[in-house]
């Protein structure tokens, strides 16, 4: 499996991978899923990709010389579009390029045409935008109220993401809170596992900047790592033990509503008082 | 959908279960996952359910009246059996019973016959045990090695168990965890949603002790969602920042291990040096 997270701020755009793949447990290999498409000064685009890797190498190799029609103008590219959502609509041509290709063998051979990407970065003058590219290349792009997109194994790393979060949030804080949700997933799932990739770009810089693979041997990771359990175990432990007496603590847990009965319990049948 | 989880620890069991059912987003109902059979004195039994609901329902009732041959003597049923493993081996055969009845049908209508179970529980001078029942009616077993199980929304709540649970954790302090591992995942899930129900069980009591449905208006449940999320908040604000300049800090992002390139990054073929 994977898992990647793109997070897009006010202050610019986060992206962080993992390189696992696994075909079963005992075809485990490491293969970047970060790639980055750059004209430095006029464009920086950021591709994460998930799902079956022969698609997302396909799409990935395809992408750079795929062309959308533009009427009697000169076909649109990832490097002459004027807006990442034009570049997104080159991408999920690219991913409809691949299907055409390969989709009817791998449906004989009952493999799933599977694969998810986060696109994210900026064109020129535009903001950046970040965008959710399925399978059959329709995409959805980040806002304000949901201002990040995660691929993969995303559900154990989810609940700091939630809390943290914001369109305000600084660079460093969110590349810090993708770190923390990364330690999480590797943790929790095996299908999840260094080296990581990490991007952290600066809106308007237009050229990419904060670039990083991450070992085990990466001194802030291994921080991060220790520090995070530790302290979530000092906090768990700081938070008051539940109390069934209800007459000795502010928190009470017996303090049961009336609403709903305790659960069923069923008592055997010849036992019952007719 | 559903969030179950059954822990086995050293001093006894604890199970705790969501209430949210949902088939679509406009079909939202309320139904008990939690159910007890009980002998007191003689054996106390526990069931958590996920998967479809008409399958579970149907599991639990028939559970009561299951029997399995037993040679000459009398059939086996959760009531007589005189090990866990026995009383197992009766939920499995009931789960094979419903898929007797139903699994045709459904299979014709195209639903998976879906349904996943924590069952745990003490008879007599046995030890506590704590299994994991699937659809086909098999089981595993809790160790000291993986105390816990998961049903349904399981991967939100799973980190803090990861980092908490051992078989020496004591039974409030397992509770406690459960019920921020229910909190992450509600938080996360809109499918998992209250009221709770918490079960603690002391070994060798032999019948249910510690018993609370929890709502939104229980003092300790609301005490740990608000805490919680604000102790995280400050855990995450405590730990440092990335810094990217290696020379100024002890733990910095930038040393970065020469085992790997940095991501592949693409520039626009015309713009190559040849």
């Amino acid at each position: 499996m994977t898992y990647c997270v793109g997070i897009r701020l006010n202050a610019g755009l986060v992206f962080l991978s993992d390189s696992r793949t696994n075909a079963g447990v005992d075809a485990i290999s490491t293969f970047r899923k970060m790639m980055v498409y750059e004209k430095p000064g006029d464009r920086f685009l950021t591709l994460l990709s998930a799902g079956n890797l022969s698609i997302s190498q396909s799409v990935r190799e395809i992408l750079q010389v795929e062309k959308l029609p533009n009427g009697d103008g000169e076909p649109i590219t990832i490097w002459n579009a004027t807006s990442m959502f034009d570049a997104a609509r080159v991408l999920g041509s690219a991913v409809r390029r691949v299907y055409e290709q390969d989709g009817p063998a791998l449906r004989a051979a009952g493999v799933d045409f599977n694969c998810s990407m986060i696109f994210g970065g900026q064109i020129g003058d535009e903001a950046t935008r970040l965008f959710l590219v399925y399978s059959a290349g329709n995409f959805i792009e980040a806002t304000r109220e949901t201002c990040f997109f995660q691929i993969g194994e995303s559900k154990y790393g989810k609940p700091i993401l939630d809390r943290v979060l914001t369109p305000t949030t600084p660079l460093a804080e969110a590349a810090k809170c993708a770190l923390v949700s990364m330690d999480s997933t590797i943790k929790s799932n095996l299908s999840v596992g260094l080296p990581l990739d990490l991007l952290v770009y600066e809106s308007g810089r237009l050229q990419s900047d904060k670039v990083i693979v991450i070992d085990d041997q990466n001194p802030y990771f291994q921080m991060i790592h220790s520090t995070w359990g530790q302290r979530l175990r000092e906090v768990f432990e700081g938070i008051d033990d539940p109390c069934w007496d209800s007459r000795e603590v502010d928190h009470p847990l017996m303090a049961q509503s009336e609403r709903y009965e305790p659960m069923r319990k069923i008592v055997r049948p010849e036992d019952r008082i007719v």
